[in-house]
């Protein structure tokens, strides 16, 4: 991509969350971004000020110079700012209409409204930040957990960037030597030609398998664990769920088959977000209302990153619990016996041989839940080491394009195996070079890039 | 009130809507704010910037110095900021988490959490703005039209703050008279005293009459036009809410009886919001369900400003519609015939007398809906005359202490009439000024002042 300011129309949106609140800011960004702002505006003259500096004044209709809100309105020229382009930021008396009249008087005047993520993939474009800095911003934004935060702020202080481009530089370096042995064969043999590739790619593969560790840590940090909790009714599931997400959600009754929704909500355990989904129970029924909850139950178990399956220790194991413990024996869960407050019908033992991933627990009284929060950190995040320069794999789209560089680079080795001539074997190693610039953004697609940033809230 | 800089404590609050966005705000105002934000922050060093201007840096834990966010910092010295105290913005990146961290750690670092309306509090405290204008910044962020918002606009420009300063200040200048004339009676006659008096208040009661014919507009601009829509079930009360709304809310049905909840939505009529009331219909029903809407009818219809009548066209008048017509007579009122694309039962002059109040629409084609916000800009703003000074009541509050003011004046004319000892007229006299002085705030208790800014949202 190209790292130099280019020139784009000015673009404005609300940058502020939607709705009644003390100020709403509207932030407009590109070439005509003072021009603009100068002719809405009443008090200094925009284009004369210093960068960086804040005014008061009054955003007025050029046409009929009417009054439309009391403002303070900042001035950052470029290049030193969030798009690289100059950018005035608006600050409204908050509410919806004042906000409104602000955009809507500058769209007049010819700034076009921002599509979702406009402002930040500028950045990118300008070449403020790459493609894994433009992401971490959303993640900044979407957090759960400190620890979710923490990790995308290390992203967009360019860890993963860093290691990607020094990954593609040795690559680069190296395709450099090959091309200049291909072109004077004199000064080197074919066999040390392929030696140094060979070397590279084996290097730069250990490296992708280490930053490949880190997905799992990354992914669950960014999206959550989708948690299923499961059990027949009046387990005490909603119960659980209301300990593990420390508030009240779910409502809590003793009449069997009381949640029927399936109820989606974040829990924070040790940092890690769990997305907790509560079941209206898996076990079979009639009714027909019941029946969708259960279809719905069935659908969210399979999808589950951890089950957290629930038995009554009060009531003897029956039927529909066996047939619980049966259907997510191959999923990774933890089996949990509740109500250890009353007396037990049957011992741990009994429901597995592997005593570790059995917690005895009592939702009521809040008591074994640490249990439950540990084996979820050991089960998770047990043996995970952090790369040394902190960089982690936040999402799918890096992940995939790291497994294909990978591919990319055994490709390289079975050819120099197999004997292919140095210019196919270059070839596999110019597509691990793409696919790595890919991840920073280097040499993505233009609709990659659309379709990424039209994930992105508008305004940012 | 004190209009010097008085010395607070140092408050913080997030004050841009609450939610997902691209840039939050936390605010702080004290006489710490740049201590305080300076401690949790790198960069530059806060305190030895210029006022008004706008650093990049990072919000840190001054304990373990790990990153909380990303943040644009804005400085504003006292005097010239919202509070007249030092005033610290720090733009985060959006998202509840990163926004949430900001403010822990400054809670943590000694500001304390801003009460709602705590900024614009001390804005008036410290002499800045006046209780009128103060009330006049929760109108902006609350209005629901371009007419509510300018009206707001233009008591923050302080329109009717100056013109209760003027009349206070000739009262004033009266009543300083009247004292030298009461010391050094010899100056002048008790009867000149009088007529001083009688004049003075005279005048005075002339401009608070002026003012109060103001407050309907003001107030129905502010708060909207409460409005009911009645009629029998199934005469197109659904539609015609929804064109006046322009936006399907209610859902429009064949059935009769559908509307069982009163749905509330504000229209926007030429300027005017319009809340309007929805209604079960207010006919007589043995169904328990149906009877509280009924019951809950019969209540917004006497609560309402404006009751927009609705008859079926089509079909003959009945005893339902007779009863409904009898009912609403003694309220403001529109009669609408609906159902115009079919044939007629009935003439308008069959239900009144007074053509004027009957309008006949077809809500399904969307016609004579003009004819109706016509009747409604006539009904309520014909004949209101703007003040010169564009001075505009818009709250009970305001309307309320004129009233008495306007007492006090009666009081002082009565007691001149019955030849009351001058120093008891002085007395009435100076209640009127303590009354207007009470709508500015300058001689307001302080439970008003709490018992209002208790209003505001958090972080104005």
């Amino acid at each position: 991509m190209m790292s130099h300011v280019t020139e784009f129309d000015t673009i404005a949106a609300i940058s502020t969350p939607i709705g009644e609140g003390a100020i709403s800011i509207v932030r407009l960004s590109g070439e005509q971004a003072l021009t603009l702002a100068n002719r809405v505006t009443t008090g200094v003259d925009l284009t004369q000020v210093a960068s960086h500096t804040i005014h008061y004044g009054h955003v007025i209709d050029p046409q009929t110079k009417q009054v439309l809100d009391e403002v303070m309105i900042s001035v950052m020229k470029a290049p030193k700012t969030f798009t690289r382009e100059d950018v005035v930021e608006i600050n409204t008396h908050g509410g919806l209409l004042a906000t409104n009249r602000v955009l809507q008087v500058l769209i007049g005047q010819g700034a076009r409204l921002a599509e979702p993520g406009e402002f930040t993939k500028r950045a990118f474009l300008n070449g403020r930040i790459d493609l894994t800095q433009a992401e971490s911003v959303m993640d900044l934004i979407r957090a759960k957990t400190d620890r979710a935060m923490d990790q995308a702020l290390q992203q967009l202080d360019g860890s993963l960037n860093h290691l990607i481009q020094n990954l593609r530089q040795e690559i680069l370096e190296v395709l450099a030597q090959v091309e200049v042995n291909i072109d004077y064969p004199e000064y080197d043999t074919e066999e040390l030609t392929t030696k140094m590739l060979s070397e590279k790619a084996q290097q730069v593969q250990q490296r992708i398998t280490q930053l490949l560790k880190t997905a799992q840590e990354g992914q669950i940090l960014n999206q959550g664990l989708k948690t299923a909790i499961v059990g027949k009714p009046n387990v005490g599931k909603s119960s659980l769920l209301n300990v593990l997400a420390k508030q009240e959600r779910a409502i809590v009754t003793d009449v069997a088959g009381t949640t029927r929704d399936v109820i989606e909500q974040f829990a924070n355990v040790n940092g890690i977000p769990l997305q907790l989904v509560d079941t209206a129970g898996i076990h079979e029924t009639d009714d027909k209302v019941e029946k969708i909850g259960v279809d719905r139950s069935r659908q969210e178990l399979q999808r589950a990153d951890l089950v957290l399956l629930v038995l009554d220790g009060s009531r003897p194991l029956d039927e529909e619990d066996q047939v619980l413990l049966q259907k997510t024996a191959t999923q990774k869960r933890i089996i949990i016996i509740n109500k250890q407050d009353l007396a037990q019908a049957f011992k741990p033992q009994d429901v597995s041989a592997n005593a570790d991933s059995v917690i005895q627990i009592s939702a009521v009284a809040q008591a074994g839940i640490d249990q439950i929060e540990q084996q979820i950190q050991q089960m998770f995040f047990a043996g995970i080491q952090r790369q040394q320069d902190g960089a982690v794999l936040t999402n799918a789209r890096q992940v995939g394009l790291l497994q294909q560089a990978q591919q990319s680079l055994k490709d390289v080795l079975t050819g120099i195996k197999q004997g292919m001539p140095i210019d196919l074997v270059q070839i596999d190693m110019t597509n691990c070079w793409d696919q790595l610039g890919e991840i920073t953004g280097e040499s993505a697609p233009d609709e990659l890039i659309t379709q990424l940033f039209s994930q992105f809230c508008v305004g940012k």
